[in-house]
C-alpha cells in the first residue's frame, strides 16, 4: 500500500499546486515569467535525484545502471512529446475557447486507459474499464457550467479541427505518460540514475523552449538568464518547489505504480482544488461538483477495491453455498 | 429475459407519458380536468385485470384466489400510502422551488434501495449499491440546471422543512413501491385477481380524492362525474390509455421481477424524455444530459451485468490458470 500513500501525497501536492500559483500573481497578473518555473523544477529535480543517485553509490551495493547509448537514448522522447504536445494544445487553444478546452482535457483519462491497454498491454476488467469512462464523466461533470456563469454559449461551438486537435492532444499527453512508464518499468535501473536522465532532458529542453521564446520577441525582455528569477517571491519559490516534488512523485509511480494511479491522483486533486477554492477564494459551490465528487469517490472505489468485495453478497442469506457453510460451522459448534 | 421486455416496454410507455401529457395541452394549458386521468386509468386497469381474471376461471385449472379478509384487507394499503404521498408531496412545493423538488425526487432511486434491503430483506452487493447511489447521481446529472436557464438562484435555498418533507416523500414513494411488491410475492395467488383487489381500491381512493376536491371548492365547476369527460380528445384518452397501460406493466414486474428493476426502467424513461424532447419540443441539448446519459447506463451494466462478466479479466494472459489452459489445448491439437 506504499503507492496509495505517494498517490496520496500527490493528490496534495498536485491541488497545492493550482492554489499556489494563483496566490503567487498579484492582483490576477504574474510579476515573473511563468515560463521559467518549469525549467527551475527540471533544475531541481535533477539536482534532487542526482544526490540520491550519488548517496546510493556511496552504499555498500552500487545501484542498477545502464549507460550503453541505446537506452539513454530513449530518455529525450518523453520529453520530445511534451514539447509536441504543448504546440498542440496551444494550437487547440485558436479554435475553441477556455471551457470547451477544459472539459476536453478529460479526454485524456480515457486515452491513457487505452494506450496503457495497448501499448503496455496491460488487462483491465470490464468493471475497470467503467472506472475509466465513470472518472472522465465525474471530472467533466464537476466542470459543467452552472447557471449565471458566464461564457455558456461557446460551448461546443468550435470548428471541427478544434476537435481534432484537442483529440491528439489528449493521446499525446496520455502517450508521454505511457511511454514514461515503459521507460522506467523496461529494465531496473535505480530510479535515480533512471530520473538523472530524463530530468537532465527535460532541463534541456525547457532551457531551448525560453530560448526560442527570446528569439521568437527578439529579445524584447533580455535573454532568459536575466529574467530567470526576476519577480520571484516566496510564493513563486514554493510552486517551483511543488511543481518538482510532484513530478519526482510521479516518477516513483511510474516505476513502482502505473499511470491509472497517476490518472487518479491528478484527478482527485482536480475536485480538491475546487473545494479548497471554495474557501481560499469563495468560489460559489455547484451541485455538479458535488455529484462530480460523488462519481469520482464511486469510480475511485470500482478501480481499486478487491472484487470480491464488490460482488460477493454480504451475508448471503440468498446464497446456497455460503447457506450450507453456516450450517456446517453451527453443527461443528454442536460437536465440541 | 422476459422481464427484460417488459422493462423495456415500460420505459417507452413511461417517457410517451410526459410527451403526450405535454400534447394533450393546448397552448399551455389544460381543457379537461388532469384529476380525472389517474381515475379513469384506475377504472381502465381494473376493467383489463377483471377480463382476464374471467378468462383464467374458464381455464382448466382455475387460479389461485386468497378471498380471506386477513389478506384482501393489505390491498388499500399502497392506495392510503400515495394519498399520504400526494399530500407531503403537495406541501414540499410550498416550501421548496420545482427545480429543487425535482431535484430531491431522484433521492427515491436511494430510499427504494434501501426499503428493498431492510423491508423485503432482500440482500445486495456492494457493486448494486455503487449502481443505485450512481442512478441516482446520473438522473440529479440530467437535471442541472446549464448555463443561461431560468430560477437558479432559488436551488436548495428552501428552508429545513422542505428538505425534511422532500425526504420524508422520497420515504413514501419508495414504501409504496415496496409495499406493493410485498403484496404481490406473498402469496401464489393470480396476477389479475391481485390487481382487481389493488385497484378497486385504487379507484374508490381515486373518486374520493376527485369528491374531496369537489367539496374543497364548494362544487363550483359541478359534481367531478359531470367534469369526467369534459373537453376530453384522442390525446387525452392516450393519456388515459397510457397511464393504464404502464401500471399494469409495474404490477407484473412487482410480482415476476422486483423494485430495482421498475426504478431503473422509470429512471430511464426520464432520460429518454428529454431525448425525445430535443427532437419534439426543440429543447436545447445539455452537455450534463450526455453525461447523466452514460452514468445511467454505466450503472444499469452494473447492476444486471453478471458479476463474472465484470471482474474477471478478458484473454486474462496475466492470468496463470487461465495460461496454463491455452497451452493444454495447443498440446490437444498437437497431439491429434
Amino acid at each position: 500500500m506504499r503507492w496509495f500513500l505517494v498517490a496520496a501525497l500527490l493528490t496534495l501536492l498536485t491541488s497545492s499546486q493550482g492554489i499556489l500559483t494563483t496566490l503567487s500573481q498579484s492582483h490576477g497578473k504574474y510579476k515573473y515569467d511563468y515560463a521559467t518555473v518549469p525549467f527551475l523544477a527540471e533544475v531541481f529535480k535533477l539536482l534532487v535525484s542526482a544526490i540520491l543517485l550519488w548517496k546510493e553509490c556511496q552504499a555498500s551495493s552500487p545501484p542498477r545502471m545502464t549507460t550503453e547509448w541505446k537506452t539513454v537514448r530513449l530518455f529525450p522522447i518523453p520529453s520530445i512529446i511534451y514539447l509536441v504536445h504543448n504546440n498542440v494544445q496551444f494550437a487547440t487553444l485558436t479554435f475553441v475557447d477556455p471551457s470547451t478546452y477544459q472539459i476536453m482535457g478529460n479526454l485524456k483519462i480515457v486515452t491513457t486507459g487505452v494506450l496503457f491497454r495497448f501499448f503496455l498491454r496491460r488487462k483491465l476488467t470490464t468493471l475497470q474499464w467503467l472506472a475509466i469512462v465513470l472518472l472522465t464523466v465525474g471530472t467533466t461533470t464537476s466542470q459543467v457550467k452552472g447557471c449565471g456563469e458566464a461564457s455558456c454559449d461557446s460551448l461546443f461551438s468550435a470548428p471541427i479541427q478544434g476537435y481534432m486537435l484537442g483529440l491528439l492532444s489528449a493521446c499525446l499527453s496520455a502517450l508521454a505518460g505511457v511511454y514514461t512508464e515503459y521507460l522506467m518499468k523496461k529494465n531496473n535501473d535505480s530510479l535515480y540514475w533512471q530520473n538523472v536522465q530524463l530530468y537532465t532532458f527535460g532541463a534541456i529542453f525547457n532551457m531551448a523552449r525560453l530560448m526560442v521564446d527570446d528569439f521568437r520577441v527578439g529579445f524584447e525582455n533580455g535573454p532568459w538568464w536575466r529574467r530567470l528569477l526576476n519577480g520571484y517571491t516566496v510564493t513563486t519559490w514554493m510552486v517551483v518547489l511543488n511543481l518538482g516534488s510532484s513530478g519526482l512523485l510521479v516518477s516513483w509511480l511510474m516505476k513502482y505504480a502505473d499511470n491509472i494511479v497517476k490518472v487518479y491522483s491528478t484527478s482527485m486533486a482536480m475536485l480538491l482544488t475546487m473545494v479548497l477554492s471554495i474557501f481560499l477564494f469563495s468560489f460559489k459551490p455547484t451541485m455538479q461538483l458535488f455529484l462530480g465528487i460523488i462519481i469520482c469517490m464511486i469510480s475511485l472505489h470500482m478501480y481499486f477495491a478487491p472484487p470480491h468485495t464488490l460482488v460477493d453478497l454480504p451475508g448471503a442469506t440468498t446464497n446456497a453455498p455460503s447457506n450450507t457453510l453456516k450450517e456446517i460451522t453451527v453443527d461443528q459448534r454442536e460437536d465440541s
